[in-house]
């Protein structure tokens, strides 16, 4: 078993040498048979070429092909009480690239995903402001907009791992994340527009969304004035309504459930309201039974999205794409490391591109798989210079009641027949 | 009426202290009423805000709220003969930001959008190589991959302005473009694996797709050899029917009709085919009569996207967002300019991000509207140091006969009341 052609290593050429060995020695590991062979499909008749398809009126918006049908959001029954009050996980084993759609990106609610027009939309800014306002809709299209791309994640994605290896797929384990291009206003401009205090020291803001359960949380000025956006486009459109329609905060780099939903007021406030949403929830519990809260940074983390438990391999020995995403709160990722062999050796994957602050990337590690069972991890680095640390290391500070926060190197059990497993190595 | 703000001009703070002093000269300009006055959606109940909303169950894959029901591909029924063989168009006026999400990508078809499955596809690569290969999609997965964002423009966009202002919309005079981020396996490493011949000087390839159209094209070995992708994801998850699922060809900066969908075939040759594609379609027609072939790239272009006909500014003077897209098929964007008096002045407009190679760009000129009427312009640069041309200099040279490759300076003409209409200055 050996890991090759890391994208600084050997060559392309080399690589695909090794290929074309692999197919002349062992059966079903072509890459590709000789033309001209028997292949029914190129030699029968083919509905598709000889037939008409749909016309461009057909669908005015278009959905995944049927063939897709299995790429979709799912969320886990056991896992909470009610589905209105619950968490669905991205597909992320089978996407590839680096943006999630919409349509398959998590949803995380707290009193279900509501409707509201943008008619109906209003923003308040109070608080410690010179001049309290409320905007509609067409009052924020009218402020200078940015664009960026950045990941959401819940704080709790992972959570189950902290008891030991437990769901069985990356779609479970890690997709409660997405990675999107928003396009809104920057917070601090709506802010200046009402007036900020001349002493901005312990000055915080409660931001809150317009749903039932309002979901407020606090929020230091610095991060306010920094890198906030009042987003109302995902991905080019306007936000789905179960991201936010039509307005959401987006709070680069910080745990999910600060990025409110159908966001109604921003209140600045002289120091942090301690509600429900960063006390009772959103805290991390520690080895010796306290919790630590204000822990809103996400540390830099990775996984596998293919091989994994959903991912099997479905060809014998010969070339293996392995890929997976990387990404981290507290800036962009630098390197990725991936081991087949349970951490004892690690080789720097190759990255999709250069890495963008606080935004998925995605890693690619070809090898040329000799077909015996592989220990598949992989470990993300930061600018910061964080390095993605093991389970063990996490337990030793946070045991294993925490929900929230869990950043550990992920390891699937890869067996001989392809299939993959979650597992626990030490 | 003036432009200010250019994002190297004047201050973002001038900006918002202008727009508070418009809010206050003239009613329905304010960016935010005072809080505590009379707003019955504030103060009566809201029932979004006091009932339940929908479960993370509902919706495995979502689609766009009903409420942005009109921001969908549109086809233009005088257009074409029939919806089969035909177009629609992306509805480019109500994006934002850079991706466009597949489900409102404008499609071209030749024969109809056909459905063919993972299990049924077969890439033959043949022609002048040492040993034809056919591919499975199971095969493709195996080979290294990569991502990039590219823009696919169709080479008629904007075809109909060679007779004149003629269609009243930026969906309809520039919507067959989209960006996407696709995955794929890079070309010349699939002519690798079958085996090139030495000497390349004179090679072209010829690729179609399965569709009964096949829709065939000549490419010069160079441009095969670069960054061409056989791509099978765009926007992260697998390419739609309407878009060539399960492989395309991505020829990036090149127009779309050669980025066969459904792919099926590339064969080495020793000169282009000459098909019909590439001669009694796709060519240029000048203003002596005579065509021109072999125009592949596709030249720096911009239109603004809002206000525009489809877009009109529903608000009095004051601050106004002017934002649109640029793109060019020779490198990345430097710069775009924006004039409001039909290109008597211009000013430098602030791009959302660094532009990308052969990627779209987005931009915005946030200006101070006095209310009279403007004359909207955009004028995009590339990395090559060609500027986008007024329609006046290229019909000097291809006469008004022409359908393809038309880049030219589109106009908008608003009106104080914030409708606009496309119109031709000189």
């Amino acid at each position: 078993m050996t890991a090759e052609n890391n994208g600084k290593g050997a060559s392309r050429r080399a690589f695909l040498k090794g290929a074309v060995a692999a197919g002349g020695a062992v059966a079903g590991a072509t890459m590709g048979r000789a033309a001209g062979g028997p292949d029914p499909l190129i030699t029968e008749t083919q509905p598709w070429a000889t037939g008409l398809g749909e016309g461009v009126d057909a669908t005015p918006y278009g959905m995944p092909i049927r063939f897709e049908d299995d790429v979709i959001r799912r969320n886990v029954e056991w896992l909470t009480a009610d589905t209105i009050s619950s968490i669905n996980f991205t597909p992320i084993h089978a996407l590839d690239g680096t943006i999630t759609p919409q349509g398959c990106a998590f949803e995380r609610h707290h009193s279900g995903a509501i409707e509201l027009k943008k008619e109906d939309y209003r923003l308040m800014i109070n608080g410690l402001v010179d001049r309290p306002l409320v905007f509609t809709y067409a009052d924020l299209e009218r402020f200078p907009r940015e664009n960026r791309v950045y990941f959401c994640e819940c704080a709790a994605n992972t959570g189950m791992e902290w008891a030991g290896a437990q769901l069985n797929g990356a779609q479970f384990t890690h997709g409660m994340i997405h990675n999107m291009e928003y396009s809104g206003v920057p917070l601090r401009t709506l802010l200046a527009e009402a007036g900020l205090p001349k002493d901005l020291a312990g000055k915080w803001i409660y931001v809150e969304g317009a749903d039932a359960s309002s979901n407020g949380r606090s929020i230091p000025i610095d991060k306010a004035l920094d890198d906030v956006l009042v987003a109302f486009k995902a991905n080019g459109e306007a936000l789905r309504k179960e991201h936010g329609y039509p307005v959401r905060l987006v709070v680069p780099g910080w745990e999910g459930n600060m990025w409110v939903k159908w966001l109604r007021r921003v209140e600045v406030t002289d120091g942090p309201v301690e509600s429900r949403e960063e006390t009772s929830k959103y805290t991390d519990t520690l080895e010796d039974g306290t919790s630590r809260k204000w822990t809103w940074e996400m540390d830099a983390k990775s996984v596998i999205t293919s091989p994994s438990p959903q991912m099997p391999i479905t060809h014998g020995p010969g070339p293996l794409v392995i890929t997976g995403l990387a990404w981290s709160g507290r800036g962009a990722i630098t390197q990725v490391d991936v081991s087949i062999d349970g951490g004892k050796n690690w080789t720097i994957a190759r990255l999709g591109a250069p890495g963008q602050r606080k935004a998925v990337s995605r890693f690619y590690l070809d090898i040329d798989w000799d077909g015996s069972e592989l220990l598949l991890q992989s470990r993300a680095h930061d600018e910061t210079g964080y390095v993605q640390p093991t389970k063990d290391a996490l337990r030793e500070i946070r045991g294993e009641n925490s929900i929230y926060h869990n950043n550990c190197i992920q390891t699937w059990w890869v067996k001989p027949n392809g299939e993959a497993e979650n597992v626990e190595v030490s």
